[in-house]
């Protein structure tokens, strides 16, 4: 199977960027990519080879792990859970062992999102894998998604609203060509409402009544925002919408589509079976027998709620949504890059001053990342992010206004990164002035002190440059020790500009309550 | 003295409204209105008649209470500047006693803001009062003292800087006629700058240039927002700026403005006295020697980093502000509405859907206002505020969008607020859907209930408008006991409605553990 190469974004526009200060290897160098996703019903792995802009499936594995099945109701996930998720990666594992750093993304959805304990979860997943292991919120999953759809089906010109009906979640999307234009994620999937309305695996109408109810009051604090924008077409894109379809197909009603019509017949079919263990219909296998009626429930409940009369069937969907996400990154398509120009331009971020503190910031991370053991990857992206967005809390209030963008950093959709993305660039942004909160960044662990110095580094950039453009500044020498840093001025530039040295010698308080020694001559 | 009424706010507009629910009685039936100060350095009052459009100062009271002085290292307040204060709103009290509610505005600024015993001061001064006190925002003080400012000069068209140096915080304003364009407040006062650098009276020029380091740091965070909005003229507006010209002018260096050479003569005058007791200058009051290095070194450092060549005085500021405001929202002219508006406009709110829950909101609260002793005008307003800002936080994330929209409101300057305003309106938000965080609503002590009773009918409001305009909603009775409500529909109008029965019956859960018992028929 061969995948066209499309423009991932449409629309492109970039307000702020330095690629030359990015290092992008070519997605032609990697023999394979890989993305694997941590389901909330299945783990699923898609293997491929980009070539010269075409990706080509290799291989495909699944397992119908039901994760979520795992969680109890303080949700913790359970060992026996674990270990099938486990077992699973085991076997994907022999396939991305080889793989380089950056060839493979790997993602957690709902059940991992939920999961209290799923830090051991990933620990023991990423020892296996070899690979970063990345939770995402479920408006990234949605966006994943349709770039995996629209990927995957006829490139029309109308808006279509895609839903995907997953184990813990189901996400909705309006978008156009290759632009999702609204992300939605709601907690109700097919494994979690079986285990709250068909634990036993009767099907009644009464229990069926209330699942599509619960359905309907959850969709409701989405229906008027998706109706008003509107769309032409409907597009599924799960094994549940699949399964329907199919069934709907073997009973004559349709050609794999799902219509209201063909819903209407399923419902009284299984009233009339009456047993989940029982539903031997065509087109539903064994393993998904028991959520069958759930996801039965959830996709009248949304064709209800949104007036749809039929929707066709994507074979595309997260999976493929990541392997072109992980293409674009390597393309300088990474939509990362344009998440957060969209967010300095909406917090009115002075983008003359983010870009004299990131390229200043990335050139002091020259000197010092042997030193400071600050050469991997994900420390020069950071850096430069956090660059990018420190000032986005000034629009809240002036008063504390690292903590506002470290808040808005940490709760916002942004597109392109996952959880730890986030907890990470808002710690920076949280520690970009003032006091530098030890306890947050000994939470990230090993990391942690690996996060300081990359906070130090932000902090020098920022004082550097506190004048904004006022002043012409001099060149510097960084010399980084493991617990000190030394800044050296030309001669007497330092006795000339006591507004600067006053800075230094305040940020040498701050910083020596982190076990760094600054010194400025 | 005669004050012309000018239009308030330039630009004058209102997106969504509802000024036939609102109750404003007319500002000519007061007889008197005041206004009191509680600033860090003195308290002031101000008592004048609005007559026609226009205010006429009656009487001007003030006191050198110092309340900043009297914060210790913990930012605890004195029990003897407590006392001090307290004494003085003692007298100011005589004159407020029999002023009916909305006549009086008293706000307090840094001093109040830092100290962490500010609530018992505020009891205190409400009991001696007899009116309610408000803490106001550094934003939000720098706003009313632009409003002081811009109907006390001559109405130029230029852009000008309005800077108002305290005993605590220095306010900055770059503003067009009545209109602020920026505002920022920053933690540097007279008295606070005093205690840390001229604590013993002793004037040398290394203390006198700490003091001024220390305040160009201060203004370096804001300079370059200030440069890049320009300014024709620069005015000051505190006892500060003025004592400083007055002794310029005692010099024969000016009229009353301060300008740069007299800063510099006067700096050379001081270092020559050397001790504070000492300062006998013309112009400068015994009561003002103490504080007047530290007043100079940060009006210098303005000067400096603002490159000011000249700055005039002007009488009116923070006092003569809260006037005005007061005046404004007795005249329609209420800039709380329009600080609303852009929130919303901003964090693109669902225009229709507010003003659906909010006349909901506000026709429920009249059926049970009695019932409930939800009679005060601050009730109504309140709920009025929440329903139009309910769903603020959606523009950051669906996920938890309640506590998204509590921290904006709770962290933003939201013109014309109160602390407590927004810290009360935040609440209502916080708790708008989902769990009521009771505890919460339990730190405002005895409004508290009164509060749980506010969300509950902002909840009412929300779940009967859930379907958004999607459907004509009958008339609904609304019966309200001290630990019950009771809500009847129409006959068989909720069996025909699920959707709404099965919301309601989920909301008498919630509301179970607030301990009020909900039944919906």
């Amino acid at each position: 199977m061969r995948w066209r190469v499309r423009p991932i974004v449409a629309g492109w526009r970039i307000t702020h960027r330095d690629l030359s200060t990015m290092a992008h290897p070519s997605i032609d160098s990697f023999p394979m990519i890989a993305a694997i996703d941590l389901g909330s019903n299945s783990f699923h792995m898609v293997l491929a080879k980009a070539d010269h802009g075409e990706i080509r499936i290799l291989e495909r594995l699944g397992d119908k792990v039901q994760l979520a099945a795992g969680l109890d109701d303080e949700r913790m996930l359970s060992e026996e859970a674990m270990q099938r998720g486990l077992d699973c990666l085991r076997r994907f594992a022999q396939l991305t062992a080889n793989l380089p750093e950056g060839a493979v993304r790997i993602v957690g959805t709902n059940a991992l999102r939920e999961a209290r304990n799923r830090a051991e979860f990933i620990r023991r997943a990423e020892e296996l894998l070899s690979h970063q292991v990345e939770v995402i919120s479920g408006r990234e999953e949605a966006r994943l998604i349709y770039l995996g759809v629209s990927h995957s089906i006829a490139d029309t010109p109308g808006k279509r609203l895609v839903t995907d009906i997953g184990g813990g979640s189901t996400e909705f999307i309006i978008g156009q060509r290759f632009e999702p234009l609204l992300r939605e994620s709601l907690q109700m999937g097919c494994v979690s409402f079986t285990q709250r309305f068909f634990r036993d695996g009767k099907i009644t109408p009464a229990r069926y009544a209330q699942a599509y109810t619960a359905a309907r009051l959850e969709i409701m604090g989405i229906e008027h925002a998706l109706r008003r924008l509107g769309w032409e077409d409907a597009v599924g894109a799960s094994g549940t919408i699949k399964a329907i379809g199919l069934a709907i197909q073997a009973a004559g009603l349709g050609s794999g589509e799902v219509n209201a019509e063909g819903l209407a017949w399923l419902k009284r079919k299984l009233f009339k079976i009456g047993e989940t263990d029982k539903l031997d219909l065509d087109g539903i296998k064994p393993d998904r027998r028991a959520i069958f009626p759930a996801g039965l429930a959830i996709l009248e409940a949304i064709f209800d709620a949104c007036a749809i009369e039929r929707m066709s069937h994507s074979e595309g969907a997260l999976r493929e949504g990541v392997l072109y996400d992980l293409m674009g990154r390597h393309q300088h398509e990474d939509v990362r890059e344009r998440t957060l120009s969209s967010l300095m331009e909406r917090y009115h971020v002075d983008l003359e001053q983010a870009s004299r503190v990131e390229s200043k910031a990335l050139s002091a991370l020259d000197k010092v990342a042997g030193d400071w053991q600050l050469q991997e990857d994900w420390h020069r992206e950071l850096l430069s992010w956090a660059a990018k967005v420190h000032e986005v809390g000034l629009d809240i209030a002036h008063y504390q206004y690292h903590k506002h963008g470290a808040y808005l950093i940490e709760h916002s959709d942004l597109a392109g990164f996952s959880r730890q993305d986030q907890q990470m660039l808002a710690l920076l942004v949280r520690g970009h002035r003032r006091n530098i909160p030890k306890d947050k960044f000994a939470e990230f662990g090993a990391d942690g002190i690996k996060l300081i110095r990359l906070c130090v580094l932000l902090r020098f950039a920022i004082l550097f440059h506190h004048i904004r453009g006022g002043q012409e500044m001099p060149q510097v020498q960084l010399l980084a020790r493991e617990q000190s840093l030394e800044i050296v001025f030309p001669d007497n530039w330092l006795e000339a500009n006591p507004l600067t040295q006053a800075d230094f010698v305040r940020e040498a308080d701050w910083l020596k309550r982190v076990g760094i020694e600054l010194s400025v001559r």
